[in-house]
């Protein structure tokens, strides 16, 4: 009979936050530097263990994040709350872990009912202005935000977001319930946050991309519900760039 | 008899906004980068002339701006409009000039009557986070945003600031005119505003310092009108960090 070990197994989550500007991304890569990485190596290097964390969402190169979740398994025996203190040492000034708890062994951050908000921000100014532009994408044509907001209505709901995914996206299903979105404009930046329950791949950049084009007259705002019709990536906007995003809330509900 | 050069010279006047993480200041300095410096040798390459510009605001290593001042003399026939053009295809991208315009010969930017307003902002969580900490202090001790709010109002008017300004600090006078302090929190974000006629060296960054310490409660807010009448540095708080400033608006009145 084996009895069991002295070393009791407990599933930690992490809230981080990041500036993804230098990192390919949140997932692991053999080659590159991501944020998942960067975190494993400091975990493992805290708890002498090999360290793998489960990401809530796999943040693309450069977008930044608020509050990713990252979720392990370890033996060692500090508290859950201690886990940013000692994390913060070993981690480099451009990512943070903001809070630390023990969760139940069977809780997986990507299996659970979620609202997720992102913001996507434009800076709306004929010349770029650096401290600013680290975290926004730079749009020097005026833009009019009365359209992008009317647009952004027909995205809330439950839809079929083929048309605003990349080709790529891997996915069983491209339905996704969107909760809210809102188009504020303070001073020259304007701020597109969304709210929803899940993104495909790229979708937010492209929702972004689409208002983008509604608000300089290339695309009508009524043409949004068309375009989600279509089911077709060709027919929404670009691709805006990734340093305008940020995922700014992750709550369980 | 010597006729007049076909070439006339005039004077351009630049309105230009860095991010300073990455730089030693404002000021030319003969082995660091700097922003003047930077300036210098992009309008020398454009202009095929000796560049030197007059600055209005010698910013401090680390220190950010939206709008400070550059001032040179050019006989080229670039109109002045497009120098932003011209030149930020030659700039690094922390530093972008955002208007040209042609100014009197005589114009000096610090010999003219001037409102210049600053913000110093404050991070108050318990932990850092990268996308707002590159502009912001850090300060996780939970600070009383309306007792330094009070404080700041005996700032307001004209005094000898010599207890807000670095020991070694070489100026004529220390008497300067504060318009307006303001201290404002928005979700953990504290933003200090200070509007005056001029700031002396490193001014804003130890009111900031000094309103830190009656946030944390250091320091009583009626005792900023006794360190005032000290004139003396060590009475006042500690000069506060670089990242967290920004030169937000430069008026001619």
């Amino acid at each position: 009979m084996i009895v069991n070990s002295e070393k009791k197994q407990r599933r930690i989550m992490l809230t981080v936050a990041y500036d993804g500007t230098d990192y390919h991304g949140w997932q692991l890569q053999p080659e590159a530097i991501t944020i998942e990485g960067v975190l494993n190596n400091a975990l493992s290097n805290l708890t002498g263990e090999d360290i793998n964390v489960i990401g809530a969402s796999r943040t693309d190169a450069g977008v930044h994040a608020l509050c990713n979740i990252a979720v392990f398994d370890t033996c060692c025996r500090i508290p859950a709350e201690k886990f940013p203190f000692a994390l913060n040492e070993r981690l480099p000034g451009d990512i943070r872990v903001r809070a630390g708890q023990e969760v139940e062994l069977d809780f997986h951050p990507r299996h659970c009912d979620t609202k997720k908000t992102y913001e996507y921000k434009i800076l709306n100014t004929q010349f770029e202005i650096p401290t600013i532009s680290r975290y926004a994408h730079h749009v020097y044509v005026e833009l009019d935000v009365e359209k992008m907001r009317q647009a952004s209505k027909y995205l809330i709901g439950e839809h079929d977001f083929t048309s605003f995914c990349s080709v790529n996206a891997q996915s069983d299903t491209r339905v996704r319930t969107i909760y809210d979105v809102a188009v504020n404009k303070e001073d020259d930046l304007i701020t597109i946050r969304v709210s929803g329950n899940g993104f495909l791949y790229n979708m937010v950049r492209i929702i972004a991309g689409t208002l983008i084009e509604v608000g300089r007259g290339h695309i009508e705002p009524s043409s949004v519900s068309e375009i989600l019709i279509a089911k077709d990536r060709d027919k929404a906007g670009p691709t805006a760039p990734a340093r305008g995003l940020i995922l700014k809330k992750y709550e369980f509900i």
